[in-house]
């Protein structure tokens, strides 16, 4: 899908978006703020790779990390809770999730968490594209985000 | 260039990294993160993309946005050094820049500020990449930004 799509919609909603990214590393901001005019949406993003970047970066307690791992769906949770507290948005994504190569911490390659949280509240779910390679699971990641953030801002 | 050889050099050196982007919108996080194995030197990323993340996130002063602009060596440098100091890296990377299309704030597309800080000191400079266009742009700014993380990781 297209962030163009996405823009037009948060636009329409009078709202600005924030994202927390793990694996896609900045992916998803760089596919919104490819748009010009994407700063009337865009507020910031939070590219919290390591563990410590999740927890002081947004916040993820560190007995979640160590209780459920990093790509999780609790994880994803406090994740798009604290980008949205953290930020002037009106909704943000987050995602962790394995890109691979290979899978780690008895997890599969692909498996990617997304978090979304409003005002409404904080929802999760889990994805699993598979094997398909780095640049696809990252891509894959970027379409389903922003379908979720354009799902959310148009109902 | 390539970001694998900036990887090998901060592994070399035994430095972590982080970036504060505001015109690139992750792009130059997203760089370094396509390469397997880059969560050994990447800790973290601000996408400071509103004036006011660039506060909040990493402690740009609103005195220093209001007397030079957000696209200015001083921000640039202030957005380096408030990465470093907010991370667990030893070296940071910020731009602040004019992706286009058009100029703004009496400044030309093209332009984009650079930061770099280490704890040997943060510098500056700016370079004027000129109407290429906004993808154009921006993807001269994320090969700019990683030359100048290799210089600096290797001297």
């Amino acid at each position: 899908m297209s962030a163009a799509a996405l823009i037009e919609a948060l636009k329409a909603r009078g709202w600005m978006m924030a994202t927390a990214e793990s694996c896609t590393g900045g992916l998803i901001a760089a596919a919104v703020t490819d748009v010009a005019g994407s700063s009337a949406v865009f507020d910031r993003g939070f590219i919290t790779y390591s563990n410590e970047a999740k927890m002081h970066m947004v916040g993820v307690s560190q007995g979640l990390l160590i209780s459920h791992g990093a790509v999780s769906e609790p994880v994803a949770r406090a994740m798009a809770a604290g980008a949205l507290a953290r930020s002037d948005a009106q909704i943000a994504v987050s995602v962790t999730g394995i890109a691979g190569p290979g899978g780690s911490d008895h997890k599969p390659e692909g498996r990617v968490c997304f978090g979304l949280a409003t005002a409404q509240g904080v929802t999760a779910q889990t994805v699993e594209f598979g094997p398909l390679g780095r640049a696809e699971v990252r891509q894959a990641t970027v379409d389903h985000a922003l379908s979720i953030l354009l799902r959310a801002s148009t109902y």
